[in-house]
């Protein structure tokens, strides 16, 4: 049997998952590398930190997806190296994956442009273990706000939340937030009500979910205010502590003007920046890259003189027929995934080129709390329930399991019928070992 | 309005949830404390642990299965003392919690008999991050094997599995790990056949499951073989390595023999003692406790000369007609609960007191693998498919919250028909952190 091409991908996200799915008939050899066993359903990540899905819900064994696939092996590992010119792929332990085309996959990071410290106050939401670890902190608030339910302001201080970053995952995160104070836990206090909650969700620019119409960021807007949630805009945070978020905005007559929140939970949904074997990657290469880290790649997703390393997802950035770089979505992802793999099967055949990469854009879809969402979808503003409706069916649709499909698409309608959600565990951590709270309650219980 | 008698529930398991529940509409005022916000449906644990299930499918917050009873206040919280003259518990952050009557449900924690260094290579099945542990342990053995395929020595250690104690948590175990090697990964690795594993179920006595007749346990002993799962009676644990399990055994001639299983995992489902709670409130009240730290309490279920200190559940020892301590599981906890509570609602009425407390057997369980169990149910025993059905049946029923109810029921519908698995993830540690794994790893992977 003569030596196979070897295809190894790095990343079972969207686009990695959907490169490897693409090569299913090619005559290829396919590897694909990831640090985790599981390909995960981002875009309802913000749903698990929420207490509404389980981890097992949303994620999907990469084995069992690939599992008929018989070109295709999994390996988990972590990637620490790359050399381009012996074409080999170099893992954390020292194993060395020969390739001979190379797809990197790796996604994006969250930025906190700079000051890493904020880190430790204001989580962001990446990981399942950062969903599991933020809605610690907000079904902990709660918590805490009844213990000190007597003492007014530091209740207040419990009882008050910041989303910085009003792109989607902060709208979303902030949607449902005031749906678990207004609705969910209405009921569940003896000495608090959680609808005192105060939600923010501050942002740099003027608007909500900047990606869509000024329509449809108004009606979004709109309907956060109905479920408690007050959008602040032009506001450049400038500091988070255990206090809360410091901020400059501009005040009456243009003159900067300093401000701050007091809140024990703030979330950070703000930024995001190349994955660290991105910025490996384009050091090796000296590849070109954007603001934020991505590569820029030729109209063949690849890296400039590298014609055998593509870059796809959230690490490349590559322009629209409008001049406009790709967002960092999953259907960008997807596409670009399936794109290198026809691309490497064409030169294995020996077949001519494609033609340069393009972007489908199907349209853009938010959700804003229970029965809620604004869409674009070729090329028609949509809003309110017909929206969630589009919302709720494409995304089930994508979800890659069938068994996991089923099960999110009862437990919504659970949620949707009842109010109640079903996973809201306070696990990992003892249950008063969160910081700064505890002199708080035992003032006020003795006091009690 | 005049001061209602104070109960204090410590605990929230079994036992304590049915207190609470069942002082209901009592003239209490109840205070629920616990160190966790959620009940969790202990036995369906391992299925956790062996990725069937998702922690939220088996958990209900205790607040929201509380929510609608007036007269009960949940707490989250530990308890470090209890006073009882002066009727006072105490909480780690300093609160002090006054009570007229207290009933202590905080259940058992796993013991290694002294061996503490054990829990690092063998984890116990206590708590949902314990699952959590396990399933990574097991899931990424099965990857490490795939990784050391050409080394046939490494690869049989990752592939032996060993769970010490063949009680029904080790046999529940031990079944569905079976299951997981025979058929949910049957396809999923390119170079190893899952069915490969050995799986071995110790025990320091003659037969497993003890608690049944000696024909069920023979019956299941079968199935369990069935499903490759090899039990060794006899077999005493004295050490617990990275390398895997030494033991003592009866030889040929009754003599005794040493022996040792290489394997990379060691699963602990052996023994329990008494939380740290029961040892400290034996030690303040002086009360008896028998072997493994159970306080022996009055046929009214109090501390002798504390009639206000109630102890059900894991932590309460008590004869039963036949003069065998009662065991320790749910129903048990359950029914001695529900009886403290009924007990305080006599006093507090100046009613006569309850005639001693007295245990309906039910019956008990014990699922092996898919479709299959054990049961003795109103005194008759059961095998095979109508004991699992029964098992599956009794099982939903007491899922505390409706919604879980279903999707468990619907998952393990899944689960019967198509042999996967949807919660498969290892989280919680990077994939190659696992100790021992990476230099072997190393070497094979280099020399592949």
């Amino acid at each position: 049997m003569p030596d196979k091409h070897k295809v190894v991908i790095i990343g079972g996200g969207f686009g990695g998952l959907n490169a490897a799915q693409a090569l299913k008939a090619a005559p290829v050899e396919v590897t694909l590398i990831d640090k985790r066993n599981f390909h995960l359903f981002q875009p309802l990540l913000y749903q698990i930190a929420t207490g509404s899905l389980s981890p097992g819900e949303i994620s999907a064994p990469l084995r069992s997806v690939l599992r008929n696939q018989k070109n295709c092996s999994v390996l988990l590992g972590e990637v620490v190296d790359i050399d381009p010119a012996a074409k080999v792929v170099v893992l954390k332990d020292g194993a060395r994956i020969p390739y001979d085309s190379l797809i990197m996959a790796t996604g994006s990071q969250s930025s906190y442009f700079g000051n890493d410290a904020w880190r430790e106050w204001a989580p962001s939401l990446k990981t399942i273990e950062d969903a599991i670890a933020i809605r610690h902190k907000i079904l902990f608030a709660f918590e805490a706000a009844e213990r000190v339910h007597n003492q007014p302001e530091e209740r207040r201080e419990w009882l008050t939340f910041v989303i910085v970053g009003a792109g989607a995952t902060g709208a979303e995160l902030a949607g449902t937030l005031g749906e678990i104070a207004n609705e969910t836990l209405k009921h569940d206090f003896r000495y608090i009500r959680p609808e005192e909650a105060q939600i923010f969700l501050v942002d740099g620019s003027s608007r909500i979910l900047p990606a869509y119409s000024e329509q449809l960021s108004r009606k979004a807007e709109k309907s956060l205010l109905k479920l408690g949630v007050r959008f602040r805009p032009n506001l450049r945070v400038t500091g988070v502590d255990a206090d809360g978020v410091t901020f400059t905005t501009t005040g009456e007559g243009g003159q900067p003007q300093q401000g701050h929140i007091r809140a024990k939970t703030v979330i950070w949904a703000a930024g995001v920046t190349a994955s660290a074997a991105t910025s490996m990657l384009a050091k090796i290469t000296g590849a070109e890259t954007a603001k934020g880290g991505a590569i820029k790649v030729t109209p063949g997703l690849t890296i400039p003189n590298y014609p055998n390393i593509y870059v796809v997802g959230d690490q490349a950035w590559y322009l629209d027929s409008k001049g406009k770089p790709l967002p960092g979505v999953a259907q960008v992802a997807m596409q670009e995934g399936t794109y290198a793999a026809k691309s490497i099967v064409r030169k294995v055949r020996n077949e001519e080129p494609l033609p340069p990469f393009k972007y489908f854009d199907k349209g853009s879809l938010a959700v804003i709390g229970r029965g809620r969402a604004i869409a674009h979808v070729f090329g028609v503003d949509l809003s309110g329930f017909p929206a969630w409706l589009i919302w709720l069916f494409i995304h089930l649709m994508y979800i890659v399991e069938f068994q996991s499909r089923i099960l999110v698409f009862i437990q919504w309608g659970f949620l949707y019928l009842t109010h109640s959600r079903g996973a809201r565990l306070i696990t990992g951590r003892a249950a008063d070992e969160i910081p700064d709270g505890s002199h708080t309650m035992k003032a006020a219980m003795s006091g009690d």
